[in-house]
């Protein structure tokens, strides 16, 4: 099957394209758009999809857009599904839907697999992966990792084989500090390979801080967003552009000194995020070995200013970011900056800890039964990464439903947000009526994500209490205290980071 | 001079008293303030002192005070001091003079060493040390550490021996997660080998908050307090006891359900604060190889209302708390609530990197000379550990000055907070006067500590553009952008956490 691109979105399946010239198309897509700025934004992924929809509904310009990915069974369905009218990604905002109902209507937005089009961008915005390669025991225990910088670097040698002259590049993936000075060597390059003259683009790098949730859009078009540019003139390019498609009024840009201070200012902060995580981790553990609510105690400890940010229990860290961005920055430390450097020890250590998060949850969770747990009905509650998000990458959920799976396959899944769950090759309940999710043969009810749908939810409750003994475990602090005084009268409820009940 | 005790406010002897029975002047204190409660407050460190004039001038009800510390050299003058109407502790707070000065007035705060006391109390305060031991390589690098809790014991067995029944006892003072009910154990033998009911006492958990600056008074009186009883009974009577001496109109109190619960959210609190900083610690030196000025990427960062606790580069953790509660945190996770349980990897990590700050501040520091370094004339500005503090306990600029020492002995001290400087045993220049920081035969000057008189000062600022060829060394952020680019016109400016200088 691999001339086959399955669109996760629809379960159609498209035969992907015999050749990969796609110029026709793209010169045709800009006839219609033609006195337009082109802006090309090159991944299409959680950030580039959206990234493309917020620039073919900028603020102040009217852009022709054009998203690019590459031609492969795992990508091309995006490709295929932007040019029939599907956006690639479910989201609960609204405003996702609205924007890509718009630039349907405009016709500015198009995408392809074709390099041809850099040839024609007066914009490109890099939003690829860079992963981490990550080597796990088999309790999700990191061991060793690695970054490979060579599919980005043939991203950007792919740009400068094609653009123009005076393009602006604008790199938004989440690098290792020190990447961009790398891109730029490489275009310098290819730009002189090409006989023209190598200072002929404007290059920079800016981060967004999206949250594919309830916010998508305005995580993007309405946020502080923070960028820099190899030289003033760039800089200048740059700042001009993120005015047109950012609501810079009323969220200035920040401007920093050099693109490694950009760089690294992005996977500090999902660095800061990981790591206060990964302190909360060790305390639940606490707390729950000393009969401690640690929800209470960090209530407790909130009122404090200083400590607005201290983090809650939970089942684990997932998602694309935080379970790497430590990691790049670690690497980047000792491999872009200076061999002789030490790793991030304590940010490296945050992911190793958060990392073992879904194996605690499973071992607190099976520590109340014994072997005839394989008997039990459970339902799992949420398999997405995070609260009412569409987003299975790296959920730790999965680690802890395939340790679940070798206890008993007697397991339902349900997530409103999620329609077929790709990492483990499962389709899932997206129904929001809570009488298929607790039936009469249900017997263990776990919480594994933290949905708004399941909070302060009347008609859960009141079903839950016209039941008899279920066991219910909240992995991720779900129910309040008065919902879990009610339910305890009935159940057992267990709650990751707290002794107390 | 194992009889004498030092007032390290005034530097005057006091001679021991001969014995110590203080049964009389006590009982005469009481006289005076007869029909009053009585509140004991034990230990008159940096809490219990401030603590005592907070319960001296309390909001709704009229307590007669009476500290108790220890006959000891180290503490006996405190006691004497505050019996000679001179408080022990400078401080930048008005309120505290106007406190002690009302209570001198209102003659209901006495200070004494006589267990005795604790046969009249009503309440009693239990604001002693409880230290970690701390073994540290020459790098100060913490290599093991210890916590003995039998001082702690002794002081409650104290208590026990001589309290009367119904007495109220908070423990105030920062104590391993499990020691409030070790206390309940040893209260209830006292009692109970004294022939008295083994319940009749209150006793429970409370935490204070204190930062000993210009809101010293304020940190105990007007802020949010956290609360816990040993039972009902013990719960009612100490809320009703705090809401005597906190605006709890304003701050409302916090009630957690058991003592092991606020005891931990104590240490957790503190340990939140010492692993921020200790992360930051690590990206300060990452910024400092990338050429980045991490001061902007923090600025950068803070926009976002989850990342407002990211922390600021610095030269290192001091104090009383931050040094050593996440130790404390992590003996008790392993020798009170569980001998199987593994330490809170993180939290002793955090100390690890915290205390390895001063080392570095130091290498960056003198990487910037050779040898000759011991004829240049350094002015080093605040020793101690927190800005606008007269605290010099395991104050950062300690280990930074004693490995400079020995590269230098042209160092001047100066700090406004400080007159003499206990654990190096020298005399502080208190000098608020520029000309005498810096004067013509200043070469460098190293900002250690971040006291509001150096920071925005233009006075600073033009005196030092009116000399030629300093070293500045900020550790600690004191100046800012536009100052340190006026300052590199005619100096080298170095900072601490910026590669870009």
């Amino acid at each position: 099957m691999k001339n086959i691109s399955t669109n996760l979105m629809t379960g159609v399946n498209y035969e992907m394209p015999p050749t990969f010239d796609d110029r026709d198309q793209i010169d045709t897509f800009l006839k219609k758009n033609c006195n337009k700025k082109v802006v090309v934004v090159q991944g299409l992924g959680f950030v580039g999809a959206v990234m493309s929809l917020v620039c073919a509904n900028a603020i102040s310009e009217d852009y022709a857009v054009i998203g690019v990915d590459l031609p492969t069974p795992e990508s091309y369905w995006k490709i295929k599904s932007i040019n029939d009218g599907v956006f690639p990604v479910i989201s609960s905002d609204k405003k996702v839907g609205d924007f890509f109902k718009k630039s349907i209507e405009k016709n500015n937005f198009y995408a392809t697999y074709d390099p041809y089009v850099y040839s024609k961008a007066d914009f490109i915005i890099v939003d690829i992966n860079l992963d981490v390669k990550k080597e796990s025991s088999n309790r999700n225990e990191l061991t060793s990792y690695d970054v490979d910088i060579s599919n980005f670097k043939s991203a950007i040698k792919s740009i400068g084989k094609n653009c123009q002259e005076n393009v602006c590049i604008l790199i938004e993936t989440t690098v290792p500090p020190g990447t961009t000075k790398i891109a730029e060597i490489i275009l310098k390059e290819e730009l002189v390979s090409r006989g023209l003259q190598q200072d002929m683009f404007y290059l920079g790098h800016s981060y967004e801080r999206v949250m594919p949730g309830p916010n998508y859009i305005d995580s993007i078009q309405n946020f502080y967003r923070v960028f820099s540019a190899i030289d003033k003139k760039s800089e200048i390019v740059i700042e001009k552009f993120l005015k047109t498609i950012i609501r810079t009024d009323e969220y200035p840009l920040t401007k920093l000194n050099n693109t490694n201070a950009t760089e690294m200012s992005k996977v500090l902060e999902n660095s800061f995020r990981a790591m206060n995580i990964a302190f909360i981790v060790e305390w639940s553990r606490f707390a729950e070995e000393a009969g401690v609510n640690l929800y209470e105690v960090v209530d407790a400890i909130r009122m404090r200013p200083t400590h607005k940010n201290i983090m809650l229990p939970g089942i684990g860290v997932g998602g694309y970011c935080l379970t790497k961005d430590p990691l790049l920055a670690s690497w980047s430390k000792q491999n872009l900056i200076s061999s002789q450097a030490s790793e991030l020890q304590m940010s490296e250590l945050a992911v190793k800890t958060n990392d073992l998060m879904p194996m605690h949850a499973f071992n607190f969770f099976t520590s109340f039964f014994d072997d005839n747990i394989c008997k039990l009905n459970i339902s799992l509650l949420g398999v997405s990464y995070l609260a009412d998000v569409g987003d299975t990458r790296y959920s730790p959920v999965e680690h802890f439903y395939k340790m679940l799976l070798k206890k008993s396959t007697n397991i339902k899944l349900f997530d409103p947000f999620i329609n077929f769950w790709e990492e483990v090759d499962k389709n899932v309940n997206t129904t929001i009526d809570f009488t298929e999710m607790v039936n009469e043969d249900t017997d263990i009810i776990v919480f594994s994500t933290g949905h708004t749908l399941y909070k302060g939810n009347d008609e859960l409750i009141s079903l839950l209490q016209s039941k008899n003994n279920l066991f219910i475990y909240d992995t991720i602090g779900v129910l309040n205290q008065d919902e879990i005084d009610l339910l305890l009268e009935k159940h057992t409820v267990k709650v990751l980071g707290r002794g107390d009940l």
